[in-house]
């Protein structure tokens, strides 16, 4: 992962432009032994022109033959080794609902479940009940307190729901509470001495919830899985030296984001035009934008390979006016790869695409796709390198010894 | 970086020369978009017949978008990680003059500077003295002694100059004497306890030298910074079992080299034709040669891009002197980049050719230079590598495991 100490001592006050732009999913692979990938299909006239000019490369998110999710893909995007920092699942799931989750929060990944006579968890999942009961179950659950802390109960989809706890001295070092068999749920239990208290807590919400819950069937109980803090991840502003914008329309993305402190721009419309309007709208308040787009991701889950080629064209497009901005230094890459042949996220490395006029080394790659990007001076690298060689060629970092 | 332990247990005995040569700075970048770098537009008939039939590949001197040093990037490529094995600025300017560092050396760098009636510093380079009065001081302060230990002072230019002390039981973990402010300089402080018996010494060092400073206007004080002893590296005889020489011009390289047990050829000239004589004149005193070319970095540095290809021409034309020793074993590449167009060292992968006939792998690499070098068979690899790689294509280490 990126050396954070090394960093620190290296870097150069900030007159620079940096921007990291990301297509969820980018990388793909042929629908037939030497056809072209999604982005090599797709018509892209901008980004081979910068592809020519730039540097190219593959980057390994996490570890080799490793898929990663969407949130430890993007930590590793922005230099934190994701398996050395492992974000809680109910962390991500607040995120992802768009949660405001603040540091010391503690957060939960709830499931509404039946239980028999005796207590007994006889459906993990409550029959699946609709969003619309999972939304009227939790306003039932809202008014519960606890002695110093607020809580938080918000609907995901389906059965699932998340527990949110805000005080002081919370400690989110607690064990699930699905048995994962017939049984009744567990106590939640604290895996470290200092999260006793805040078990302590979620077992007296719990003993409310089951009071409450008792006559709605089939959702008449529920577990809790995945509880966790924010993750105290070091922060851009720090490791980086950077003033750093998160321009993002899903909910998770802003969160992960904020997670490493970046400030989250709010703005309206959903299309890459949208995107690069804000990032113009703020252009002079921020010396690093992350751009993400989400739906190349989506066409690839959906098994759509012209989908996902037309998204990367309507990005390739909208690129103009990202130009107009002069960026110091612009890369282009996604968290993942997402081929749609295998309809879902998958271990390839993906597409990097440095430039960044005057400091890039010429290469063989002289269009964006992943064969090119295989020629490249950037060779195949991981993922956690991408800031470090974004703050070297935007010249923000003095030399190492004498 | 090198795995000095397994290293040593696979090594066989020596029968095989290998020749590391080292074009300081050569990575370099395009002008203009696509065009050549400074190696791929020198006409360099020689190195490319051995770029066709050797393995090509790019190193990374320290880690991804870290410029280095020219201390850490030789420390890269001699197989030590330049992270781990930091040697202090005492040592590498010593080093830099030429001065014959011992082990067990402690080394300072010093600043004249001027103090005020109160004692405190308000220039802290003494109004950059002329190099010839930081002579006549240095000359005024060698008469000081100090018990137990021999005393070096020795000019640098303008208003530095170097502080050795040479004796049983010294330690360099001593902080710098320079408040960085308008104040009186402070005391030698130990950092670790061992080391205090050595900001004693360099205390009353510090006390004599007020006194024959005190009426020299404006020079009439000095700090002491980056205090560090020889950091004890691995020799290259025990990890890699090598009789190695060093054969370069400049003091700082002979320094490095010093530091790793290699023995430094004496030679007159300073051409790449009298390095390479200098090589075949001990050609079978030893078994590794470190030959160090500096006017490709000063050319690079001076932003001189012609200047530079002719450099790597001449290094070229050179070269069938150094073939005819037929080396088993030849390395070509440089210690970092350093981009006429930067001025400056870079942190790009610098272009490495491994010539070994009859052990190399083919690669589609052609020609040598940065395009080429990425299509290489060597891929992108660590500097820390290129050891391993010279002794394995060497055939000098045997099977790991059965």
């Amino acid at each position: 992962m990126a050396d954070f100490e090394l960093l620190k001592d290296l870097l150069l006050p900030n007159r620079t432009k940096i921007v990291l732009l990301v297509m969820d999913g980018l990388g793909g692979i042929p629908r037939e032994p030497n056809g072209p990938t999604e982005l090599e299909q797709a018509k892209t006239p901008h980004l081979d022109r910068l592809a020519a000019e730039g540097s190219l490369g593959l980057t390994i998110p996490v570890r080799p033959g490793i898929t990663p999710g969407s949130g430890p893909a993007h930590l590793a995007l922005f230099g934190y080794d994701p398996v050395q920092y492992q974000i809680g699942r109910g962390v991500l799931e607040s995120l992802g609902i768009g949660f405001d989750l603040q540091p010391g929060d503690v957060a939960a990944r709830g499931n509404f479940c039946t239980v028999d006579a005796d207590g007994n968890i006889i459906d993990r999942r409550a029959g699946r009940i609709p969003t619309a009961k999972c939304i009227e179950l939790c306003n039932k659950l809202k008014p519960i307190t606890l002695p110093g802390v607020e809580v938080f109960v918000e609907p995901v989809k389906d059965y699932r729901f998340c527990l949110i706890l805000r005080g002081t001295g919370l400690d989110g070092h607690i064990e699930d509470t699905d048995p994962q068999r017939k049984a009744p749920p567990l106590p939640a239990r604290a895996i470290l001495f200092q999260a006793e208290p805040t078990a302590a807590l979620i077992n007296e919400w719990i003993g409310q919830a089951r009071e409450i819950l008792k006559d709605e069937y089939p959702a008449n109980m529920l577990t809790l899985r995945g509880v966790a803090s924010d993750p105290g991840l070091p922060r851009f502003s720090e490791v980086y030296g950077l003033r750093s914008a998160c321009v993002a329309v899903y909910p998770m993305y802003r969160g992960v984001s904020r997670l490493v402190g970046m400030d989250v721009i709010e703005f309206s419309g959903e299309s890459p035009e949208d995107e690069f309007a804000a990032v113009q709208a703020f252009w002079d308040a921020y010396d690093f934008f992350f751009i993400h787009v989400k739906s190349t991701d989506s066409r690839g889950e959906d098994g759509d390979f012209e989908g996902k080629a037309k998204v990367i064209e309507s990005v390739d497009a909208a690129l103009p006016n990202l130009l107009e901005l002069k960026p110091d230094v612009l890369i282009v890459t996604g968290d993942h790869s997402t081929p749609s042949v295998l309809k879902s996220h998958s271990w390839h490395p993906v597409p990097t695409l440095l430039w960044a006029p005057g400091t890039t080394q010429r290469d063989a790659g002289k269009a964006f796709g992943e064969t090119e990007c295989a020629k490249g001076a950037l060779g195949m690298f991981a993922a956690t390198d991408v800031m470090p060689l974004a703050l070297a060629h935007a010249l923000r970092l003095q030399k190492f010894g004498a």
